[in-house]
């Protein structure tokens, strides 16, 4: 599939691995391991949920882009990324699967 | 930019915008309005934090898939999108600038 | 220290490990297992968040409850309680060490 | 009903509302307001989640301390507290009632 900002974005992260620690986040949040990258998104998430419902639509975007950010890193913790995420969506049937998928279910 | 499955899903959520909420999860989403598709964000990414501290791979796809899109059904409520999210990386200074600008923060 | 409503709470959670999970919603929780008591407390935490953030009052006090049941259940499953509570709070140099000491954390 | 360390704890909460925020964390905490309080929520109970699934008994005690002195700075900031959780749970006809009515509901 086409080369998108999230898969530059995705190799940027991947080539991390391994870097050092005081120059790069990405490094850092890596060395610090899987529980404290979870903690990160699960924080994003919690930040991206109150701007939301704050309807404060700038804060929305930073953190919603901090989220992505954040879950692509933990992806990544666990050999895991966005072709994963394009390989279950296909398993859904198709990106519309999921629409008619999650209608069938309470 | 080039066209990616996640541009593909954000055309049919949009689509979904509103649809009919008896045969679409996305339409009926929309119908529920902001608090509640806050609400499912903040619960996939509690379902992804722990399938990712319980190292469950297979788990964590299907749960990251699932915050990505509720996310992205959130930003849509708010007539947002994935050209916001790029546009706040470029923002940050290109991709790598996620990285470096967060290494410099505490 | 005195008896309390959290202290008769706790004693009933306690008494529903083991109990028939189809007569009783603890019992059903602590046969579920761990990961999803621990999944419940975070979207009652979310609800309680998006209540707060709301100003539904009423809603943050129906959410709060919630967040206390689940997390007493939580600890229960783990043979912990309100006596570990107040221990951690006697720990951190009595009631109003909480404060103290967070204080001078940045 | 009997004074217990939660009672102990929200007077000294409620003594901080108007203190000076520089020597006092819970009086920082109400300056930062409502949105700042609820996300500090969200965070202590992603980590209690994070902490429990990973079994770590001392940091489950930690992090639910956190959480149970957030929440109630929470109510706190809306001029609510235990005597409206014991109301509720009242409401749900008496502590057992929580586990009753639950069980009920799918």
């Amino acid at each position: 599939m086409a080369e998108d900002f999230l898969d530059t974005l995705e190799a940027t992260i991947r080539s991390r691995r391994g870097a050092d620690p005081t120059t790069s986040y990405t490094a850092k949040l890596f060395q610090r391991g899987r529980a404290k990258i979870a903690q990160k998104v699960g924080e994003e998430a919690v930040e991206t949920v109150i701007a939301a419902v704050a309807d404060d639509r700038q804060e929305m975007v930073s953190e919603a882009t901090d989220l992505l950010f954040h879950l692509m890193v933990l992806l990544a913790d666990a050999g895991l990324g966005l072709d994963d995420i394009r390989a279950e969506m296909m398993r859904r049937e198709g990106v519309s699967g999921i629409d008619e998928k999650a209608a069938r279910t309470p």
